[in-house]
């Protein structure tokens, strides 16, 4: 019998949906109608999604008794709403599916804040002049090569990024399950390891996911054990970080720097919208979330979340399932 | 006999200079009056210089008669008032004493303007809040994997940067003296060489010195033949660039982007002053030339001149000797 997927991602390529299409009855969210789209939802085997579907509302969700998949073309999963979801449901990620494009960014955030190119940049632009004057600051400028790298998080973006490490004559360390050496790479492991690894880091990149044991893991605590002029880049999850104390941190060490790609949660949505005035502190670097949208377009994700729905749909093992413990908060 | 030494650059460092001292006599400008430093001019025969020193006017440039070598701590000789300096005056650069940095800050500005980082940032810190607004922007990211890198001008900064451009999954051709196949890279030479490099790069990183041949090489038509979202790195002299078609090209092309750490000169010197208002259009990024500073401060520059120095002095050959010929006006 054929089983039913729901499609609500519209990113996913017409390829990849024929593909599907062959094994499955494949429903669009988005071309039908709410009253059909409600109808249907108790008879859907698999669910794709991108972001979470807003019509997918607890209630709706309830009704989907025969959901036993769901995959996700984002890498986190952090916005599923697991709570709500029946503990038979099979949840998978799309790792390894941005990974190249989001350790390109995660790179370029990194050179961007070591050599300080906004911020002379904005000077330059601002009518600054004198060659000199610049020139007598290169002491703050962070020369790469032989410095400390540390990679918060050795997945896919986490290996990606050791290789340019490497090519730049940088000391990897990394934070991550396991305590390891692998090729070259010192993997840390627990939260002794995570504290040796932000202590020694002349440079910090945060890419692993958002979970409840990883919420705001990087506190006044863990900045403090920073270098002052350390340079942090976040390419994973703005709630990472404590907002509050990033700020008094970046407002009390002008060495320091924090470069990010992605923002803070305000009711489930990541917004550019700060509590606090982050970006105008001459220290700080951001982009808006560019990563994830420059890795849609390689149609890569998409290609490879139908690959994983279609090993499902085959009865074999799907990659990437995560353990939805790490995501449902304790008590 | 003892030669005399004469060094007009500070930044040598103490060390340098005391293993000079130990096979010459050393003079140092900077602590000698005006007098007793016009009355050593003829006596010197090795000349140390960092930018041209002012009080080296070509009328007291033609007292040195004694003078037989001249080591440069910068890369870049342009500076030197070769016109006025005798035909038996050997001439070396510091070739490859900055390259690590130089090309740090290469690819810094490659993956600054790739990622459109400065525009991005400016937009949020001017207060644009929606992610999605941007997110529909993707298209206009580079991705580096898979690209053509075009380096033009292959030497210890060209190939520094090759290594970069390999470990980001680049194809790379590059412009040198002689066409080559070399680990990889393809060097192509001659004007049609050149040609070749701008057409079918995605990338192109200006890393040669200038001379006469250089001068402006990248003129309309050159620039014409660049790809329409080409990204434009220039990391070795602004005058190796015709403003006047730059901006005209950037004004036209809005995908298309130029990145510097360097500048055109005024009156022999470097200025951030431009004649046209680069700096203000959002296809620009600009540093104040930190990559020179940068590298000043690892101390190789002055260990390297002071060690070419040294081989002059104990007869050998000193390297990096420029040929004069591409540096004096033809007629």
């Amino acid at each position: 019998m054929r089983q039913n997927v729901l499609l609500t991602a519209r990113n996913l390529g017409d390829d990849n949906i024929e593909r599907l299409s062959r094994l499955a009855n494949v429903y669009a969210s988005w071309k039908m109608d709410e009253r059909s789209l409600e109808e249907i939802l108790p008879e859907i085997d698999v669910l794709v999604v991108f972001l979470w579907p807003r019509f997918l509302t607890p209630e709706k969700l309830v009704k989907m008794k025969r959901l036993r998949f769901l995959q996700s073309v984002l890498v986190g999963v952090n916005h599923v709403p697991f709570a709500g979801l029946r503990d038979d449901v099979i949840v998978a990620s799309n790792a390894g599916a941005y990974s190249l494009e989001v350790a390109e960014h995660a790179w370029a955030l990194l050179l961007t804040a070591a050599k300080r190119v906004v911020e002379q940049h904005q000077r330059i632009r601002g009518g600054s002049k004198s060659l000199t004057d610049f020139a007598g600051e290169a002491a703050g400028m962070v020369v790469l090569k032989g410095k400390t790298l540390g990679i918060v998080g050795y997945g896919g973006i986490g290996r990606e990024i050791a290789r340019f490490g490497k090519a730049f004559g940088m000391n990897i360390v990394a934070y991550g399950r396991r305590s390891a050496r692998q090729r070259g790479v010192t993997i840390l492991s627990g939260k002794s390891g995570l504290d040796s690894l932000l202590k020694q880091s002349d440079v910090v990149i945060l890419s692993l996911p958002l979970t409840n044991s990883t919420n705001r893991m990087m506190g006044e605590r863990e900045l403090s054990l920073l270098k002052d002029n350390a340079v942090l880049v976040n390419i994973a999850r703005g709630d990472l970080i404590d907002q509050n104390a990033l700020y008094s941190h970046l407002k009390s060490r002008p060495n320091l720097r924090y470069a990010t790609d992605v923002w803070w949660y305000r009711e489930g949505q990541e917004t550019l919208e700060t509590d606090l005035p982050l970006a105008a502190l001459s220290n700080f670097v951001g982009t808006p979330h560019m990563s994830g949208p420059t890795g849609t377009l390689s149609g890569r994700p998409g290609k490879s979340a139908a690959d994983n729905v279609l090993r499902y749909l085959k009865k074999r093992a799907p990659r990437h399932v995560i353990d939805r413990r790490e995501y449902v908060e304790a008590g």
